[in-house]
This record gives C-alpha cells, structure tokens and sequence, in this order.
C-alpha cells in the first residue's frame, strides 16, 4: 500500500483493489467481494471517482442521523473490513454507534479474523459473535444479528449491503443508510438515506460531517434530516453516472 | 455450474461470476481478473447484457479477418481461459487459428494450469510455452511470446488484453482484435476491430461467423472488412452504455 503513490492518478482505484485482493488473502473478504469491488469501480469511473455535491449531502444527512439515534449500529461485511477499517472505527467513535460484523456468506474464521482486523485497527468492543436474533423474513444464515446489536438498532449503517438484507432491514422499520455506487440497485432504493459514492471517500466524509455536527442542537440535526431528498440524491447520481466523462 | 438454472434473469453474470470464481480456486485466474471482471459486469449491465447490432458486425469482421490471415493466433489469458475455454478451442478449429497463452502475471505454475485446462477442453497444439520472442516496447516478463506465434502473427484476436501490450501489438503493426466491455479503455481504442461484447457472447458469435463464412470468396471477405467503421461501433457502444435502461 505504501507502494502507491498518493499522485497516482489512479490512486484510488488502485488502493482499493489492492485493499481487497488484501482482504481475499488475509480470509477477511469472499472471493465474490472481488467482483463486488470490481462492479463497483466502474460505477466510481463513471461518476468521475469523486464525491458529487448529492453524495456529501447524504453524508452529512447520515451523520445528523447517527448523532440522534438512539442506538446507531455500523455494519462491517468482508469488503468495508477490507477496505476501510479504521475508517468505520473512527466513524463509531465520532457518532457512538456500535460495530457489528454481518457476513452474507457467514463461516465462524471469517466472523473472527474481521473482528481480529478490527481490533488491530482500534476498535474496542465488536459485537456480530452472538449472532442470538434474526432479520425477519431472512433465509437463516443471513439473518443472523446480535439481539443488542443490529436487531434492535434505531438507525443503522449498512455498507455495501445486499438487497435482501437491505429490504429486511427496511421491513423492520429501521432508518437505514447505505453506501452503494449503482444508485439503481436495490439497497440504495429502499434506504433512507442511500449514499452512491466510494466508501473509501465517503466514511471519512461521514466522520467529518458528524465532527463538525457534534455540538450541534437536536432542531438543527433534524432540519438536516428533514431537508435531505432521497430521491433527488438518486436520480441526480443517475444522471451524473450517465453523463459524466466515460 | 450445471445448478443454475438457465431461464434465470441473471443467468449470464452468475455463469460468469461462477467461472471466474471457479479459474481462481483452479489456480488458472489471477485474483485481479476477478476485479477486471467485476468491472466488465458493470458495462455489460449498461450495455443490456446483449450482443448489439454494432458488436455483430464487429464479430463478423473478426470473422472475416481471421479466415482471411496468414496466421492468425487467439491470445488466452487468465480470464479468458476461466470463461470460454471451449469456445476459444472451437473458434481456433473454425478458423485454422492457433491458441497461445499470454499473461498479464506470468508464473510457469499458471501457464502450465491454462495449458492443461485448454487441453481438458479440447485444445490440441497450445504455444505460449517458448516464450522465445518479445514484443518490443513492453516490459521484460510483459513481452514474451512465441517467436512462431504472436510474434509473426498477422492478425491476433486478444481479448481481454491489458492497454500497454494492446498498443505494443498494434506498433508491430498486426491485425488486432479486441474485446473489451468498456468502449473507452485503451485496448478497443487502438484496436482494428474493436468487439464491446461480454466475451462468453462475443467468441461463440465470431464462430458462427466463422462457419457461415467459410465458404466465402476471398473478395466478399474483403468487402465486409472494408465495410466495417471501427469508430462507429466505439460511438454506438458507448452511446447504449450512456442511454440504456439502468
């Protein structure tokens, strides 16, 4: 990683790539979070591998929204692991939200060398080795959340997350944010706030937003929230995904 | 691969998905194709996940090109060989071609895997072996080819090839042909026949071609060769990935 020059340009590119081929090698990340990370660079090509003006109002949105939540989670798969743990420990410290660990192809070493990995980044508690609730209207395996965890969270964030689960989660009447650069998919459709931008751009920006928003009154955060327009953010990612430099 | 069901919607991403998956645990794919792969998805989806009229044509010339060549080769990386290894032994056979293993990450570990997968498929001379030729302008492990091979080739179809050696290919002056799921990376750019096709789409098509043509004279060969807009088929992809139904 040090290899790459920060001038690159294809800095970004590169430093995610090789943060997952990393992550595929270290057991953290599914071989299938390859292609994953693969798909979503071409979306990132297409906006420009920016954070556009929509983006940075979702983050800011998302950060309002983890700063009044009761009990905010962040959900860490093999690729947000992979790709910015740090990132998400910092971002838990900043909006005093939990870190759970929820694997779509879920096996006990992977659960324990993601926790293993965020440790070495920082984190203090993890929670995701319970795993003594389930997502309603969930095959088994993927249903799987820790009864203080994800299962009764106000607000969670959910990176890069599958639709099934996204749409669950949805179900249950949680606010939920997600990070997603095809702003057609499904999990970015039924969040409540969907961010299409790089998560190695916008977990950071996330941070700083909710920094910036720490001393901020209640009313003012729910104006942030209230202002957001989900469906603006969507459609103005579509639009810049199809008209952007190729 | 025989338990997806082919009247799946996603049947084409998940066969390819599988195949891929399936060359990186056989020691065949670099765990970068899978990215490359993830990434090709992205514009397939764009693209509609269909053969457009202008990659036909694209595949038809291909076809042309090929039975009208001295000695024509088909180039196999990594990737290639994962995804249509038949196809590409099926294509040599419509085509008197010659098959020879080329790759990105050169290890003897992983041509000999490609050799032997292309000879479980049906291969019968593979070259790629003597590596006793270079391409000039590219970096020493880069270049290497078979001196009766690529080197002297006169048309060479290199799907799937990496920009660097694409352009080298093109100085020596020979036939190129590539296929490229992305209209505006450098490959397809300095190609002679540029193909944006989904590869496991594109080789059985050329095939076709192929055999439908070969009774051909040598100036309706010609006429389709001539007949073919290379720019055209560049704009037309690249205007189906910016309008098409996301």
């Amino acid at each position: 990683e040090e290899e790459i020059p920060e001038d690159h340009p294809r800095y970004q590119d590169l430093l995610t790539r090789h943060r997952i081929e990393a992550g595929v090698e270290k057991g953290i990340t599914h071989l299938q979070g390859m292609h994953a990370e693969g798909r979503g660079s071409a979306f990132d090509y297409l906006l420009g591998e920016e954070t556009i003006p929509s983006a940075d109002d979702a983050e800011r949105a998302a950060a309002a929204h983890l700063l009044l939540a009761d009990h905010p989670v962040l959900s860490i798969n093999g690729n947000v692991a992979a790709l910015v743990p740090g990132e998400m420990v910092e971002l838990a410290e900043a909006t005093g939200a939990d870190l759970e660990v929820n694997l779509f192809n879920r096996t006990p070493e992977r659960i324990d060398a993601i926790v293993d990995h965020l440790r070495e980044h920082g984190a203090d508690e993890v929670k995701g080795l319970e795993a003594d609730a389930h997502i309603p209207n969930l095959d088994h395996e993927r249903s799987k959340v820790d009864a203080d965890g994800i299962y009764e969270a106000d607000v969670v964030l959910v990176p890069l997350e599958d639709g099934d689960r996204a749409e669950a989660l949805d179900e249950m009447g949680k606010t939920e944010i997600v990070i997603d650069l095809n702003p057609l998919s499904r999990s970015p459709q039924v969040a409540d706030v969907p961010i299409v931008d790089n998560i190695i751009r916008a977990v950071p920006n996330v941070t700083d937003h909710a920094l910036e928003l720490a001393g901020a009154d209640e009313a003012d955060l729910r104006t942030i929230v209230a202002n957001f327009d989900r469906e603006r953010a969507l459609e103005d990612a579509e639009e810049r995904i199809r008209s952007g430099e190729l």
